[in-house]
């Protein structure tokens, strides 16, 4: 990035309110990642936060509305305001950006990609555990990119994974209770005895509920390898 | 807010990235504030985080660079993405928004008046001390306001101007420390010391650093009574 010439740095686009919450965490996350010692360093950065973007889950699992719409009017308006590129600030909505991307034509860095490569460059790692929400992992959006990098992937059982869905609800009604998190910690627990050598934290609620140290084995944060890639990128762009 | 009929809610512009914590601090409280029990209840947000404007301190005492064309440059990106009315999370750059305002028509709720309002209304203030930048404190924002609702407007001496300049710029740097935390809750203490009945946290890095257990009477902090405010006016204009 070129902290002397601050109007020449790109615009990075986000798309968030899914749920907004994660929004926050994620552009803390990326304001973290961000080497500057001062304001004026920092990127330029356009929130298109629209929590109204209906349910991911019951999109795919069932009966909800299609959120590819207000999807598209998202990135659409990040298109518009000038973004060089944008991401998406929730791991379930990956599983509607081709169609996303068949109507607007911005370029994107997928979370998905950039955790399943940075997972699969550690040579440790033969199975990962998949904290998610029902949409990520119906859609298989991780377990594909996953096996591509020659990872195994691990889903909780169905009794666990609707206790990880209680505790992603519970954050978004800012309804988060000890309960929750225990649970979460037990879902984990028993994605590492059934062999992940990292667990990742699938969905941009995760974090907000489980914590590294009540992980047993890594956890993965897509989130931090998200802004991670974004400072990168954005460097790259304003060279 | 209609929560049954959510493409219906007014999208909000937020003006931020100055700095960018303490945009996300404003968005968290804005979430906060929010009455809902899940995504789709929250507000459609835009934010238009620009932490690239130029220093409003050092325009307003010195040579430093015009903030207004970057200023008005977010407002009119807020304003062609179909923002309902916009806020700014940061006070210092409230000196420059009669000029942003004469070049892009969009409404907008002050975190001064909101805070002057709040404040003028409590029976027992009789004095408010401000804790701002050099831009606030020059322009003067804060005292007009206040003086026009009742309340005498007390500011830190020279040496103590100097000290919460130190801590602020340290909150954009990410250098945080305990010192910085000290000193402003000596600067709060001082301004108590003087008479102020209330305290003013009004730099929207200020709640990062000082938190109300530290300030020996009330800490008013701007940002939450804005995001209540917001929250309000979107609920009027949703109706």
């Amino acid at each position: 990035m070129n902290c002397q010439s601050p109007a020449t740095t790109p615009l990075v686009g986000i798309l968030g309110g899914m749920g907004p919450a994660a929004t926050v965490d994620f552009y803390s996350k990326l304001i973290a990642a961000t080497p500057t010692s001062g304001d004026q360093g920092h990127l330029r950065v356009m929130i298109w936060a629209d929590p109204t973007v209906p349910d991911r889950s019951a999109a795919i699992t069932g009966d909800g509305e299609d959120p590819t719409p207000k999807l598209a009017e998202g990135a659409r308006k990040l298109d518009e305001a000038g973004a060089s590129f944008y991401v998406v600030a929730c791991n379930g909505a990956h599983a509607f950006l081709p169609s996303v991307r068949e109507q607007v034509d911005l370029d994107y860095l997928s979370i998905i990609d950039v955790t399943a490569e940075h997972v699969g460059r550690l040579p440790y790692v033969k199975k990962a555990g998949i904290i998610a929400t029902d949409a990520t992992l119906s859609a298989g959006i991780y377990q594909k990119v996953l096996l591509s990098a020659g990872v195994e992937p691990l889903v909780p059982s169905s009794a666990d994974q609707h206790r990880v869905m209680e505790s992603i609800y519970a954050v978004k009604a800012n309804e988060l209770r000890t309960e929750h998190r225990r649970g979460l910690a037990e879902v984990s627990a028993r994605l590492c005895e059934s062999g992940a050598d990292v667990v990742i934290a699938a969905c941009t609620e995760i974090p907000l509920i489980l914590s590294p140290r009540e992980c047993p084995r890594p956890l993965v944060d897509p989130a931090v390898l998200l802004a991670n890639a974004v400072v990168s990128e954005a460097a790259y762009r304003a060279e």
